[in-house]
């Protein structure tokens, strides 16, 4: 199949590209590469099914062939208060990417009668009233606050998905993507993860938000893979979530990623900072297991192995000239 | 001033135009036609500081001559399940004129220096629960229920209007509009004024959804144009309800309305039908009453009184060849 992936080059995009080929399709990436990276598919710019096209969802998107399949992952998506790349500094490009972006995406789906899958997230829950969170629940978000650039653009998102399966019989999915991690995180996005790992990679000490206490599930991205290819696979048009439930504090967590790398330089508290950050955020699975028969499969440990692994070569990698 | 408005043509839009052109400005009215109508501004076509032009905001706005201030009033708005201009039967329209139609809206206040208001709504509370309505609260809405596509649509619209306001320092307010009546309500749109005004007035019996027991609050628009003037005179960037707070359930509402026509055939309740229809909504004034040193003046039985002289016009009226 031939299968477009918008923000192909980002974090999961990329990921999902690796799988897509793998499985032997043709894989067009689109990416204006704001937030994701061209090293993320580095490996793959000479594989004869593979396509990487520099491109702004939020602008028309024309493409020369039909396409089966269209993914649709363009967006900043880090809450990061001060990374250049987090969406609170990408205020009106996360806003578009969500509207106009999903607009476009789903116009090459009504056009070729193609499948089209909806990245969501967590976040459309806010700050959420109801733990762990399913899918029946309607959120609690701020919808003028700085964080309702990315929460409100893809509660958008969601309603624009579901008016176009209704309207237009659009055969479209929609996940509800929870923290995930793992290899190529973008080293700078400011989010937990990449946080730690650079932090406890290079001896320092792991900076925690607050007092640490509030909670936090980590999904590996090769579980989110299998989980967004099993709702690709199958006929349900619902949200569904897909997350790892195992529930760490933000202070075990940084323990673990110390204790995994061997850094012995703790943990230093700072004043809590990220207006409307969650305090908890927990999927409940029910959805994913019934309909999908997905569950996650690697542990926390696992996944920060291997994360921290991966890290470890970036890091030790010479800057490119 | 020059002051462009868009869904000039509309119920609420023809008010203003009205009402800013009688304070001396030049009002340009822009409208598509799909819910507004021709009839609505038809008594101003020849005034000299008038202009209709048609177009449709989803699309980007070319204006000959800069503008001074920007209201965004185009959007449908009536929740019927059947009316052709409800909400419900233009989904995809209705989430552009929020999405694309703001965005295209800001950019023109934007590239003037325009001061810019958004027309709100009460469905950013969807189906609240905390009552009355405070600007603080966040709302209780399904992103993916039939009725997101207004409601998601004005919520993103707020998100849209903050960021253009602390990113590129647009002057922008933001007012949520509740229940509101009056003259120039479409006949056909579905919504409980004229669906019961239309029905008293053939002397049929008024229909109730339900039990009746629901509650609403009515504003008379001659009190919304004073809120929303005052509002755009104010300095308020944060959200301002604009509504009438006196409730009454929808039978008491019928019965009124039967009292005030004369219309003996009194009340029948049917079947509750719309999907995510809200139980109670009303206004918390505070902030309006503060900052704005507003409050509604005109009671139900005035306004009441008013549209019904109104709407027994239009039905006398003859049917233009």
């Amino acid at each position: 199949m031939r299968i477009l992936i918008t923000g192909g080059a980002g974090f999961v995009g990329s990921h999902l590209c690796d799988r897509l080929l793998a499985d032997g399709h043709h894989v067009i990436a689109m990416d204006n590469l704001i937030t994701g990276s061209r090293a993320n598919v580095a490996h793959l710019i000479n594989h004869p099914q593979f396509e990487l096209v520099l491109h702004n969802v939020a602008q028309r998107i024309v493409l020369p062939q039909p396409v089966n399949v269209v993914l649709h992952f363009a967006s900043p998506a880090s809450p990061s208060q001060t990374a250049p790349t987090g969406y609170l500094q990408l205020p009106i490009q996360t806003l578009k990417a969500g509207a106009l972006g999903t607009l476009n995406a789903l116009g090459v789906a009504k056009a070729y009668g193609a499948r089209f899958l909806l990245a969501s997230t967590s976040e459309v829950y806010g700050d959420p009233l109801e733990h762990p969170q399913r899918e029946s629940y309607w959120g609690n978000v701020d919808p003028v606050g700085p964080r309702s650039v990315y929460d409100e653009a893809k509660r958008f998102a969601e309603a624009l998905t579901m008016a176009y399966h209704r309207t237009h019989a659009v055969d479209t999915r929609i996940v509800r993507i929870f923290n995930t991690f793992g290899p190529r995180m973008a080293l700078d996005d400011g989010r937990v993860v990449p946080n730690f790992v650079g932090q406890a990679l290079r001896g320092l000490p792991l900076t925690v938000y607050g007092d640490g206490a509030q909670t936090r599930s980590f999904c590996y991205v090769d579980d989110l893979v299998d989980g967004i290819l099993a709702l690709l696979e199958s006929s349900e048009h619902m949200p569904v979530n897909i997350g790892n439930p195992h529930e760490v504090t933000i202070r075990e967590f940084a323990e673990l990623i110390n204790g995994a790398t061997g850094n012995a330089a703790g943990i230093v508290c700072e004043d809590r900072r990220t207006q409307g950050d969650p305090q908890q955020r927990k999927p409940d699975l029910t959805r994913a297991r019934t309909l999908l028969r997905w569950e996650p499969r690697v542990d926390l440990a696992e996944g920060l192995r291997r994360t921290i692994h991966a890290f470890r070569e970036r890091l030790l990698e010479p800057t490119p000239a």
